[in-house]
Order: structure tokens, then sequence, then C-alpha cells
């Protein structure tokens, strides 16, 4: 089942600009940045109660989020819901019609094995189900 | 200070065919509905984690999430953070310069007192804080 939302992933231009909006104005503190070269990104991770917010900066012109800025500017670009059992989930999504990007899951950030859903079936929310980083 | 992500508002054409995408393809219950006057929005509750996800349906054509909808189409709408000094975190942000659109609170759904930060000055995200419903 879904036990909680895992993190927000939000698209921005540079890390480097939206990271101070999120210390300064917010008050929350970042607490890394990762690069994760599979999907062509740098993420900063805050971590909001039992959530995280990772803001999600292209690393070339062909990453995904360069192409959701392109095409939607910066924002949310996805809601992770963390799972205890991932693949029974998955099943469970594409039983109701759910298309899935992932049909598996693959590895993600923080050593999380994570699935994509595709939006156009999850009304406009890119959505991923995640395992905990300790499963 | 910043607590936790108390919710996510998402826009939807219909309460009716959003709802069973989260109940039957995620798992997750709708708790309740709620219309809230004064938005023009009605509004279904679900429980994730220590977070709320808040479907938001258009009841008028002058909805603010009737436009969101036309202009965007479906998809997460604010984001809303819970704080234990709303006050004092409305004069952060200001002081930091972000944009505010309430200047002051204003009451929200479930009882709380919530100002809405413009998206212009928070990267694309329209932002909410938020009193616990308690508080």
């Amino acid at each position: 089942m879904i036990q909680r939302i895992d993190h927000l992933g939000i698209a921005v231009n540079k890390l480097e600009e939206a990271i101070p909006l999120y210390e300064k104005a917010l008050g929350l503190k970042c607490e890394r940045i990762e690069e994760v070269a599979t999907q062509k990104v740098r993420t900063a991770f805050f971590t909001v109660g039992g959530t995280h917010l990772e803001l999600l900066e292209p690393t070339a012109e062909d990453s995904p989020i360069a192409k959701f800025l392109k095409d939607r500017g910066e924002g949310v670009h996805h809601v992770a819901f963390a799972t205890d059992d991932l693949l029974g989930q998955l099943a469970q999504a594409k039983g109701a019609g759910l298309r899935l990007i992932n049909e598996a899951p693959v590895p993600g950030a923080g050593g999380k094995q994570v699935a994509f859903l595709h939006p156009k079936s999850t009304r406009g929310v890119l959505t991923e189900l995640c395992t905990d980083g300790q499963h």
C-alpha cells in the first residue's frame, strides 16, 4: 500500500537560483546536491516533515526536465508515493487501466527502486511509485 | 518554521472521474467531499502519511481552478506547507522579496488560516502557507 508522499520533483532552470528561494524565503535547508547521470539532472534535496522536495535542473538539452521546462516552464514536475509493495502497486495500477512508463522498477536517486505512471493516464500528474531507500 | 507539506491541491475537471483513479488505481480512500463556496470549488480529500491530497473541481466558470484548467489542463495546482508561525513565515517570505497573494491570512478549508504566495515569485509553484486545522 501507499505509505506517504516520498517527494515532490520540481523542475527549475538553475539550482543556484532556486535553492535560495527555499532557504531564504521559506526557511528550509538544502541537504545535498546529487547528479543523476541517467536522468540528466542535478538534484537539490530538502526535507519537509516526512517528505522531500527535489529541485531538478537539467544537465543536457535532451534531459526530460529540459523538455518539461520548454513546454511548461518551471513548476511541479512529478509526485512520488512511497509504497511497501512496489510490484503489487504497479500491478494494481496496470489492472485499473493506467499506462506505465516503467513496466518494471528501475534504480532511482538515493538507492530507491522507482517506476513512473504516464500523466496521460493520471490526469496530468506525472506519478512515481517508489520503495523507501532502506528497502 | 515550516513543519510539513500539509497538502497538494490537484486541479481536476470532475471529481467523479478523478476519485476512482486515486481509489482503484492507487488504493487510497476518499475521506470526504467539501464545497468551498468562497473558492468556487468542490474538494475531495485523501490522506497519505502526514499529507493530504485535495482534488479541486471548479463549481463556476470564474473559479480560479477553471482558469487553471483552461490554461494548463489537469495537474498539480498548488503545494501547501503547514507552519507553526504563519505571520512570521509570511513576513520572512515578503522580506526575501516574494510576492504575496494574501498579505494577511484568510480562512481556508478545514478551519485553517491560509495565505498564498504568487507563483511568479516562487518559480512556477503556487505556494500556500497554512496553520494546522487545530491551531
